[in-house]
């Protein structure tokens, strides 16, 4: 066997049996070595930020990492803002990126890059398999990193390598470190200020945004009377019967406004709230100045048990009350006529099914899902979560993959949409279940705004030509037809309810193109 | 006035007048400026392949270098596989990457990341304004960097760079390193050579391969009997009336077959071949291991005077006869019935207008078309020279803006047009003069080849799942509709010469599906 046999053999030993892929002439070996491993499910992507896109979506939802086989540096460099999102999610991934074979390098061919600086801004774990013999330690060590890290493994596969021979050997699921245990100083910080009559917020990210850590949080703020808050996660459950959350506000004034009377935040999964970006003579963070800050746990700790502890230290029985949201789907009335964000919303959230995942890339179109939310029927959400545009129709196709049973409704903003439209030939090609609704703005709305925060209100030519969509317009049933998508364009809420409802009532990829100005 | 002023008062003192872009918040106080300045061509691409393939394609034609607009270290990785291949075409290009405020960078707000890591693989030179008083100096030395090394150059900017005051300055064009001198012992060695009776071959590279030095070299070549060949070129002169130099094959044993006699390599412009892959048992360069190589001039050089003084050193007179390619188009006869790739390459040849650019990321379906050429009318070639796939289309584009009265023929493979097939809009939005070709195959075939190159005749799921693009089959009359450019669909080549006849005869961007197998 080969050292590219031996790759596919380590990955299926530890469970990971899904490899999203575009190849490349450097990686052969590896597309040889898969296709005699029918235990391996291979993904094709029309482009790197497709493969790099859905294998985040599919370890959200399946809780373990996927691999990624791209193509030397360039088919990295294209998977690379999907993976910046996946590295500020805490995604589990292993990414094999095929280079020339070693002793090729020195002769600086045509497709040559310096593989390293490029992975490192967006990984936790870089390596390099030395050679054939050392391919074995090079995977364990990813996958194990991946875990370990909750994130982002890129290992670099020379040809040599992969072509080189191996000798068979009996594997093993490699060992995870295990998480590290909880701070003591931090826990009895957290309890003294929970109990100390202070206003008190807990700001949950990460994997403390799952079903069972926002229940143990909701016990802990319905008997202390904190707060609860979320900054980012890659997923959280969401809906009736769960506790609330709020997410910190995006603009800054509205977040500062949130947050101004706390006196402690115990941060869960993540720092504390930072704003996404800066603005001449406006705060980096957005807890007042005078907050104490306690970090109970990172994204490695095991959050569900972090807060586990918590309660427990605290008192609280694990099946302590706590106020549940109300389920308030039955009363949303989804308004007639013109067809915009809010409508839209309305009518998504009237017929959202249960255990839905919604993909959230709707940007400035969301409407008042983030409102309605609370009262939908127990769903995940799952965002953009570094702010690199262009993840939302991979990050669908994944999570379909990994929670094969569950419906899939994407909220895609259009000019983000561009970014990976290719990756509805893979939800076309795996017939996968997920209903996009493309908000049709025709511009780069969110930008347009920005231009009013920077003290612009009418501009010219060259900022409308940078910041609108129009001239042409985009149309996306063409395009979603050209890519095999079936798809339906409505232009009131009339005919946005019928294609969403007859979308919900089959299996397979469907495109709703919803005209809003 | 701000420091984004600044910037865009120096490129436009400089001559650089067309920025390719897609923006975001970070540099909205850029875009405002930009804005300010009607002189500023602005050109929008949906996605950053398709403004750094832009930027390339503009540069090769218009032989001054574009600016970019790019958003944070993500929008600059969309962007790097076209700047992979920007830089091995040695293009001239100035990338503005906007960041974070200088003072934000210490919360890892969402979108940070290390922009220099990422930039620096495919830059020849990265830079980072320390603030607003610096950004004239910083946009001067990534001007002149692009143009004395003749690569592309990466400037950060950070928002408060960006949004900073500066005063008014009298601004002048930057001072360009002139090129350096010729090597005097490479210069007498070449002649040593070429005087020697030994058999020689001279190897052109980059800008070498333009239309005077093509026929200085083909003077030479004439006088003293020795062959030209090229190897990497951002943009050939090809066609009736120029000297004829041959392509090194890209196939291994080709190029080692085409070049094994030769004794002496002079190479100008650029290295000895070298293959683009290793593989088992192949050699990485093709020139016989005993050739002697002269290195006579690098990229940097001005490779017309090179090769006038090497002419002149040898006493071939500027007006002296050589071997011009004869005009062959008329002979070209356009089979019936079947398409194919052959088949496509007479029809294009016989119809090729003077002074037409070739678009070349054709791959495998290129045809007969490197066999017509030279008896074609004259025209540039522009190949993908990186392989870094995803080129053609916005290279397309680019050289359309750079070269506005000369139209723009794109041979195009259906895999590698799907990487940047948003670059159609800005086709379309910019009303380009661009007839694209795209060779619909529904395969990786290039890779379908290279699987039987590691000795894998017959392969299974996982293989046709990676190398195959049908199930669904890509409908490129519908992507080109939904991206605002018509198209038709031809599947004999008496439908294609109709659709070619028809684009031609008319200007606009037009997208021709060439159904082949």
């Amino acid at each position: 066997m080969n050292g590219a046999d031996m790759l596919c053999d380590v990955l299926l030993v530890n469970g990971v049996d899904v490899c999203f892929a575009n190849p490349g002439t450097s990686e052969m070996h590896f597309v040889a070595a898969l296709d005699r491993k029918p235990a391996m499910r291979c993904i094709l992507g029309l482009s790197e930020g497709v493969v790099t896109g859905a294998a985040d979506g599919y370890a959200r939802m399946a809780d373990k990492p996927a691999a990624t086989l791209l193509h030397l540096g360039p088919g990295l460099a294209n998977g690379l803002a999907n993976l910046h999102n996946a590295r500020r999610a805490r995604t589990p991934m292993l990414n094999v990126v095929g280079d020339h074979a070693s002793y090729h390098l020195q002769y600086d061919a045509p497709l040559t890059s310096d593989i390293e600086s490029l992975a490192r801004p967006m990984s936790h774990w870089v390596g390099r398999a030395a050679g054939a013999a050392d391919i074995r330690r090079c995977t364990e060590e990813g996958y194990a990193a991946a875990l370990a890290n909750r994130g982002v493994s890129t290992m670099i596969l020379p040809a040599d390598a992969a072509w080189g021979e191996v000798s068979l050997e009996t594997l093993a699921p490699a060992a995870i470190p295990t998480p590290p245990a909880i701070d003591a100083e931090a826990l009895k910080a957290s309890v003294t200020a929970l109990r100390s009559g202070k206003r008190v917020v807990i700001m949950l990210a990460g994997r403390a945004m799952r079903e069972k850590p926002v229940e143990t949080a909701g016990r802990i703020a319905a008997s202390t009377g904190a707060a609860l808050f979320s900054t980012s996660s890659g997923r959280s459950a969401r809906g009736a019967g769960r506790a609330f959350v709020r997410p910190v506000p995006y603009k800054i004034d509205l977040a500062v406004e949130a947050l101004k009377d706390f006196e402690v935040a115990i941060c869960i999964g993540g720092p504390r709230p930072v704003t996404f970006f800066a603005y001449p003579g406006k705060p980096s963070t957005t807890l007042p100045p005078s907050c104490e800050v306690i970090q109970l746990a990172e994204h490695e700790h095991d959050l569900a048990e972090v807060l586990a502890i918590l309660a427990d230290a605290l008192g609280i029985k694990p099946d302590a009350d706590f106020v549940r949201n109300r389920f308030t789907q039955d009363d949303i009335q989804v308004p007639t006529g013109a067809l915009t964000p809010d409508a839209i919303s309305f009518a998504i959230g009237r017929r959202l099914p249960e255990n839905a995942i919604i993909i959230d890339e709707g940007l400035t179109s969301v409407g008042q899902y983030p409102v309605l939310a609370p009262g939908l029927p127990p769903h995940d959400h799952l965002p953009i979560t570094g702010g690199a545009i262009g993840i939302g129709i991979p990050l669908a196709a994944g999570a379909a993959i990994g929670a094969p049973d569950r419906k899939v409704i994407a909220m895609q903003a259009d000019g983000s949409g561009m970014y990976t439209v290719q990756g509805l030939w893979t939800q076309a090609r795996e017939q996968l279940d997920v209903v996009t609704v493309v908000f049709a703005n025709s511009a780069y709305r969110i930008l347009q705004g920005e231009m009013t925060n920077v003290g612009v209100n009418a501009y010219g030519r060259n900022a409308q030509r940078m910041l609108d969509l129009d001239a042409p317009k985009l149309d996306w049933c063409s395009l979603a037809k050209g890519l095999g998508v079936e798809a339906g364009r409505a232009t009131t809420i009339e005919e946005f309810v019928k294609l969403f409802d007859g979308a919900l009532s089959r299996r397979g990829p469907f495109l709703i193109e919803a005209v809003i100005d």
